[in-house]
Formats: structure tokens, C-alpha cells, sequence
């Protein structure tokens, strides 16, 4: 049960077998910090390559595959004012016949919006480009676009995008109090964390959130034995599976598939319960449809569980 | 202003330019009912053909090609006890190679559920099959699945489906106290509605809500001139665009290029402050996932709105 | 065995149950005419609406839903020498990225292309616009990119898009000599046939081919009691089954399956002797990536099925 | 202009920045030899783990990022007799429903099927299991299914998959005398190959070719300051491009857009001017719709190209 402060050197821009930075313990808790998508920390120094290069990877003694690692998100806090995000709707999320209408540049080169952010204040406001948005203000939701574990067979999958290893989800609903859960694939997890958001819509659909460099406080818990294929998620509220792909509808079989393997494993309900709660009961939501896989997140709310339980 | 009463006595299966069955005007109210999917009304007789036998057309005085129709949907409230919804995920929602794993019946017939819907209570109970949910009581939204108006170039288009008429989107969110609007393609613009859910959850993934049939109270206005190419939605709290295609992906495309233009003809906004808010602040949410053409909602707050005009 | 000489002086624009033309019987021929996509005839005048209308519906006596109706192509030909094409691929199958570099024109309204068509000599001569390709001279192959029948519970489809009930398949291998099948959804199946084009590339993804009008013949049998869900085609060399949906994916699950069906119940392959067969020498083509629904063609040596029985 | 000859002794389950096994010029030309998808070399010894073992890399002296490499492939030919291919459709190539119509082993594992390869003769001959095709015959087409370069940016991707690197498109066009082309992302472009197939279907549908071990003879060309972006090909006869993605639609995108780019950079086709000429001219081949990423080939005569230069 050892806290631990890390404070990274070097970073990774992609998740594979690399070199652990630290080996941890079922229970640990982590205190570390991310750089932003295109490395800077911070004190706004250039400290890492683009884009979204993580920290660690943190190696937890005795996982294995076929475990699965527990990340608890303890705290997840700008720490510097300055985010910035992109300024165009990316061309994927509207009509073909209708990207000749937004103003893209020709470079495909584009401005970057300026954002002053106010962790204590829990605020974004926005600083430029000049628009009809003036100084908007936004409150900010901090969560992590990128993280997970080192994926099999060693491969080393781009931070650009994710995978059943996670990776760069870019689902807003990864903040603070949430429980995240990653199939292991290789000895010691190796689990990698960063591309931190201020805010994002639902999406990512300009491309980024408001991005900016955090102080993270994570908890690990190994789960031996507990077999999963595809991240997962928990909070007080709420159970949900995500699916990373293309297009959004094998994000969604991806993500499906999972929550009836987990009502079965460990809600007991076969697949004749599972269909009829999901059902008229399921909520879905779209973390990214900008990353080379897209995800979709599959959610069932506790209270359900819990009434059909009594 | 005339509150018009009007029992059915003919039902569609398509929108199409179809007889009209009663004429109003620009802020008339209509009272009237809508069978249940499969065509059984308040006193559970078959009325109708399968499936989503609709009430309708209303044929609104002055509608014409260009204009917007407005739709209040101001009372959708069960009118019998008796709700069925089916006990299998559909398909094409799971892993193509988790099929298998589900309980299909070989002759793809499954059985249906029963629930007793109770819209006083405001509650649907599971009578059946027996499985591990037991007695599952959720709290009720009732919801139109499939309305709209009559299509172009005198398409007649199956309820089975949606398009830029609306039609069968299957979308949770037409409660009400939504103001839903659709584009005016012909004259009158022949507005139709039927299918009610009791209840439904995202993505219609086991193919049906608990299926029932309404009293329906709605008011109409006419917006003269002001275009608009998708199916979009109003409540007290946002605005919402509705792209009915597929894949998933290009719902999304349809949807966010309508709230596009919604926010550049309506609220000012150019294609670089619209990215930037959307980018940060937009919502989605999945409509259908089951029919043959899938539904996703593009949705903004309206205090976003509010407060960029401040 | 009549031989009919019609003459069209109404076209639809939808697939639907419209008041037949002329009723013809199991192996009769039919000589008629079609216009080019925008509605021009063989002198070059406009009597028709946009876009594919059609020449018919023929109604075929006997025929029922449950039967297959068989349409051998036995000519098609290009009644006049001005053939157009739009010049520009469609921004839907280029990167979305890609878009803007491509000269699409500010207002949606693009350029076409004149060419000349010499039915005689076989060739079709670019005439302009001005281009790197000079009087470009490509070989004809004449087919029709729309034809079909009626489609089920009083649905009328726009010749825009294709179904189950064939319709703007965009296909370039409809040419003289193929049989094209059809599912039988309404009494008297109601045949269409409309959009010659001269030429076409696979995909149609300039969204047009040459477009031009027609002298067509063919020859109709009714195969009663045959049951089918998709278009079928054949030709001296190959049998071919057609998938009309979004994405490609879906095509493909479609003319898969329909290819799958027919190997069962005509040629007695069950799903094993199936499998390895396609696994190893199917061959599938891309019809059209443009139109609502594109099109994926699977097609099988008719040798492998000669072999397969001696 | 060395001919190396080169026994592999390690193989390689992803393309990534491995250690080189040899290090060959601009001009040189290699024997090799390949193992089957399951790690089994000529003599029916199991040597290298699953799936599709490479054999390499092979760096190419002076080779950088911005080159593009050439790899002429002579010589393909299976050096055993025993192939062996998959005996069940994938499920994702049927329509989902159908899936449970389909005899698929409860547990996901199928039979293998054997065949008996004759390089000689040119034809595999099926042996078993028994079913309705007996010892169907068909003539042999040896292909590579799984080669390419190693990925950008420290990347290791599963010969599972294909990328802008290439890996495994599962492409029967891919045959001898073929040229294939790979844009260079590190230093000496580290080349792999493997995974022959001495024949497959288009699209890979039942997840296999008939797989078996090659020896194969490549030459390498190095074309300094030669820009690409996807995997491209060239025969006698025609250029291609491929496009590796899901879903098929972004496959063509991919293809397209490279294709489009190669006719502008080699042959003087301004956008226009490549418009018309694919729109009425291109062909589309389907190389995978099995493995995570499926590949679309962009395909143009090069006849079509000598005709526009006269």
C-alpha cells in the first residue's frame, strides 16, 4: 500500500513492452505527472515528442495475462493555466459534400484556440482566436485521452490510437472517481497514462480537447484471474465497456459484447436476462469518432443491478 | 388555435402522399391515438398492419416545400396495460463471432416479453418470461419511435426505416415537452405518427421498446420559409439534430452538419466558433442501432447558447 | 412468346406500385426505349423528370410474391451520340481530408462532360471540357444502372437508391447478355428499366457513367415459385449476386449470403462445401460507392460449379 | 546487384524496427523462403509462432523516410505439398442474422481443410474433409498474403493487420511479376515478408488461402525522394493502390486518394482530368474483408494511360 511520487524523464509514443519505469503493487497508489498532446509540461517546456506521449510504463508485480488491472483515477488536475485546443471540426464528422464549406486551411495547417484554465476556479475561458464566442467559459471536467496498457505480442500501438490495450480513447467519461479496467496482456501490465483534457465533447470531434498537462493520482488493483477483454469503467453510478474501431458500429459490437460477457461473469444474468435489461435499460455514449479507432462506451446504471439484485 | 379530436380509423406503413385524414392550421392542437407496432390499439384489437402502422396524414394549411414543420409533442401517455417488447439482442449489435454464444430460436421467431405498463405510476413491470430479472420494474418515458412527414418526389418510404423525413428513428428522446421539426416536402406537409415505447434504451439494440399504444396531444406550427434538411429537436435545456443513415458514422455527419447550419443561420455562428464550441461542449446520443437506417442525435445545451449572447 | 414494341410516353422516378404500362406474359420480349438520367430521349428532349426515370412498370401476368423474375438483357444501345459525365469524383471517396484539395466548386454545381457516342464503332470520344486527356477515346460498354421491380408493402422508392427490389444499382455489369434476376414482391412484379449509361467505371464514383439514352430489349420468364431476397444475374461465364446497402461491409453481408442461398438450394453445396469454395474462388466487384445505398457484387466461375458436379 | 540467398532462422509476428537479418543494396536481389500462417516451413516443421510469421527484415542501404521502396516479386512458389485452408465462412462476411445458420463449432474452432499442392502442375487438389466438392481441383495462384515495411514511429503492428506499412492485406494480386511499392518510415525501410497462399478468394471470406510454405525470390529497388503514402502495385498491365481501413468505404477512400496523387506527381492528371478518366475507367478489387484492417485495391490499365500520353 506505498504511495508513490514519480516524476517522469522520458516518455513513450507508444504503448509496448518497453522499459518499466517503476514496479508497483497490487494497492499501490501513484502520484505522477503527464505532459500535454504535444509534450509540453508543466512549466511549458517541450520535454516530450507528439503526440500524446505517456508516462511510464509502471510495472505491477505478479500480473499476468489474463488478469486484469484495476486503475482507480484518484485526482486528475491542470496543472498550469495555459490548455489549447484545435479550431476546426475535423472533416470525418461532417457531410463529405459539405467540408468544401468549412473554412479549412489549405495547408491543412490550422490555428490553434487558446484557453486559460482555472483548476482551483474549475473553469475555461477561452483567450483566442477572435470569434463570435468572445471570452466563453466553460467549466472543465479533467480526464485522461490516453492511457492503458502494453498490448500482446509485442506490438507497440501508436498513442494516436487504442485498441483492446486501451489507449487513445478520448472519452470524456475517464475523470476523476472512476475506476478504469484493462485486460493484461503481458507480464507486469505495463500500464502508460497521458493526453490530459481540461474538457472535451463528446467525440473529440475538432480533434482535441482543451489540452494541458496534469498532476495524476491513480491506485492499482490486480484482479488475478479476472479475465476481460476490452476496457472497462466503473463509478458510483454506473458500470460501462468500451469498444474501440471503425466504424462506430463495431465500436458498439465491441463494447455490447463485453457488457454481456461481464453481466454474465459476474451479475449472473444469461443471455435472455442481459437482452431484455439492456434492452430498454443501456445507455450508450461516444468517446471519439476523430482517432483512428473510434470508441463507444456501452453503460448500465448500478441501480438496475442493485434492483434486480433484491 | 383549434383543438382538433381525431380517432383513427386507417393506418399507414409508409409516409408517403397518402390521403389526408383531417386538415388543420398553423397552431392547431390534435388529440389522437396510435396503435402499437404491431397494429394492436387501446383495447388490444388488431387494427392495423404490421409494422408501425401510422396515425395520420395531418395535412397542415400553407405547408409547402422549404418550410419547416414544428411538432409540440405535448402528452404521450399509454393508453392500456399491456406493453411487449422482444428478449433477444439484435445481431448486428454483438461480435459477429459472439452470435453464436446468444440463444437465438433456429427459425429467427423469439419470444416476446410482456409488461404491465402502469402511466399512472409511471412504471413498466416484467410478467415474463421467467429469468434471472424477476419482477423488473423501470420507471417509464413514453416516446414516439417513428414519425414524420411525407418524403420527396413521391417516395412512400417503409416505417420500417428513416430518412430526411423522419420516419422511424427510434430515438429515446421524443418525450413530452420536445418540440421535434422536420423538413416540408410537400404540400401540406402530411405529418404522420405512431409507434409508442412505453420505454427504451439507447440504440433500440434488442429491436423493439416496450411496445404499446398512446394517446398522443400534439400542436402544430408552421415556420414559413425557414429551411432546414434534417429531422431536429427542442426542449427547455438544448437543441438537438437527428442524422438517420448508415453507418453510425454517417448519422454523425448528417446530424453534426445540421447543427452546422442551425448554429450559423440561427445563432450567428461561423464555422470556426461553431467548431470550437462543439468541439468542447457538443452531446451525442444514439438513437437506433436496429432499424435499416441507424440513428445518432447531435445535441447542444442551450445555456451555452445563452451564455455566448450574454 | 409475343414480341412487344413499346413506346414510353410517361416515366417514374420512383419504384412503386404505379398503374402498368403494358402487361406482358412469361416469355415475351419487349423492345422499348430509356432516358438518360436528367430525362432526355434519343432526339435530346427533355421529357422526363430527374433523376433515372423509367420506363414502365410492365406487368407481368402470373407473377406473385414468392417468385423470381427473370430479365435477359438482350440489347442495349445507344440510341443517340451525345453522352455526358460529371467531372469530378465525389467527396465521398476521397480522404476527408483530401476534399479540399480537390476543385470542387464553391456552389455544389459542377461542370459535365460531353461525349461522343458511336454505338457502331463502339467508342466513346471526350469532347470536352478541356483537359490532360484531350479527345480521350474509351470502348463502350453499354449497360443500364437502374432497373428493378416493385418493392413490398406499398413502398415506392426513389430511382435515386437501390434495395432488395434492384433499382439504381450502378452496376457495370448489366450489359447485353446477362439475365438479371429479381424477388417478386407485388402481383405482376411491375419491372423498371431506366439510366443507360454508356460507360461506367467500377464505383461509379465520379457519380455518373456516360450517361445517355437507350434502345433496349429484353426478354422476360417468370420463374414461379423460386424463392430469392436479392438481384442475381448470370452470364454465359459466372453466376452473381448483388448487395445494395451502406457501408460496403453490409453490401457484401448481403450478396454473401444471397450467394450462400443460392449454392444451397440450386446446387447443392451445404454451408461447409460452400465455405471452401467461395473461401478459395469467389470474386466480388464494386457497383457503385455513391448512390444512398452503394453496391457489392459476389460473383462465382460457372466452371467451378461444372467441375463441382462431373 | 548481389543475389543474396538467405535461410531465415528467427521469424517475426509484427513488422516493426527489429533487428536486421541482412543488409542488401539498391538492385540486389533475394531468395528466400517463407513459412506458413502457422509457423510451418518446407519440411512440415513447426519454426516460428503464430500468426504469419515474417521472414526479415531486410534493410536496404540508404534507404530514409520520404523514399519509396520497390520489391519486384520474381518468384513465388510453394515448396511443399500439404496446404491446408479454413473451412467456415467468417461471420462477418454473412448477413448477422444468417450467422446462426451457419455450423459453426460452438467452441470457435473449426476443421482445417487439406490440400494437396502441385507447383508443377499448378493446382491444388482438395482432400479433405469430405463434402459435396470431392476433390474439387483448381489451379494454383501463389500470392503473398502478409508483407511490407516497418511502421513509423517505433511502431510494432501485428502481421494480424495491414497499415499504410502494408502487413497483412490478404491481396491476390499480389503474385509474380508484380511490383509492389512501400513508402520508407525508418531508416533502411526494414523489409518482411510471409504468409503465402497458393491461391485465395477475393476477400479472404473464410479467413484463409490455401496456406503453405514458398520460396521467393525479390529484387529491390530504392527510388530516392519518391513520395508515397500507401502500399502501391504495378504489373504489365495496370498500376494500383491499396487502402487499408475499416470499413471498406474508408479502404476506398485510401486507394483512391493515393491513386489520385499518383496521377497528378507521374502522370500530369490535374484533378479534373484524373476525375473523368477513374470516373469512366477504374476497377476496384477487394483484397481483405477478414483480417482487423480490410484492404480495397484502386486499380487503372495502363493502356488508358499510353492512350492519354499519345
Amino acid at each position: 500500500m506505498t504511495l508513490h511520487t514519480f516524476q517522469p524523464t522520458r516518455y513513450y509514443t507508444t504503448l509496448g513492452s518497453h522499459e518499466p519505469v517503476l514496479r508497483i503493487a497490487d494497492g499501490d497508489t501513484v502520484e505522477t505527472t503527464t505532459v500535454d498532446a504535444r509534450g509540453y509540461d508543466a512549466r511549458g517546456e517541450e520535454v516530450a515528442a507528439r503526440f500524446n506521449a505517456q508516462t511510464g510504463p509502471f510495472y505491477v508485480e505478479g500480473a499476468e495475462p489474463g488478469d486484469t488491472l484495476a486503475v482507480l483515477l484518484e485526482r486528475i488536475r491542470p496543472n498550469r493555466t495555459h490548455g489549447w485546443s484545435s479550431t476546426m471540426l475535423a472533416p470525418n464528422v461532417v457531410d463529405p459534400t459539405f467540408v468544401p464549406e468549412l473554412p479549412w486551411p489549405a495547408d491543412g495547417n490550422q490555428l490553434l484556440a487558446a484557453w486559460h484554465v482555472d483548476a482551483d476556479a474549475g473553469t475555461a475561458r477561452l483567450l483566442s482566436p477572435d470569434s463570435a464566442l468572445g471570452g466563453l467559459t466553460l467549466p472543465i471536467q479533467p480526464m485522461l485521452g490516453c492511457f492503458g496498457v502494453a498490448p500482446a505480442g509485442g506490438q507497440a500501438i501508436s498513442t494516436a490510437t487504442s485498441a483492446e490495450h486501451g489507449g487513445n480513447m478520448d472519452y470524456r467519461g475517464f475523470v476523476a472517481g472512476v475506476t478504469a479496467y484493462f485486460p493484461v496482456f503481458v507480464p507486469g501490465a505495463l500500464f502508460f497514462l497521458g493526453d490530459g483534457h481540461a474538457l472535451q465533447g463528446d467525440g473529440e470531434i475538432a480533434g482535441t480537447g482543451i489540452e494541458i498537462s496534469m498532476d495524476v493520482r491513480f491506485r492499482i488493483r490486480l484482479l488475478k484471474g479476472k479475465r476481460s477483454r476490452w476496457p472497462r469503467g466503473e463509478h458510483n453510478d454506473a458500470i460501462f465497456t468500451l469498444g474501440n474501431a471503425r466504424p462506430l458500429d463495431q465500436c458498439v459490437q465491441h463494447a455490447t459484447t463485453e457488457m454481456v460477457r461481464w453481466l454474465r461473469d459476474d451479475y449472473g444474468l444469461d443471455g435472455l436476462s442481459a437482452s431484455i435489461l439492456l434492452g430498454q435499460a443501456v445507455v450508450y455514449e461516444l468517446g471519439n469518432i476523430f482517432d483512428p479507432a473510434y470508441t463507444m462506451v456501452c453503460k448500465l446504471s448500478k441501480s438496475l443491478l442493485a434492483t434486480r439484485a433484491s
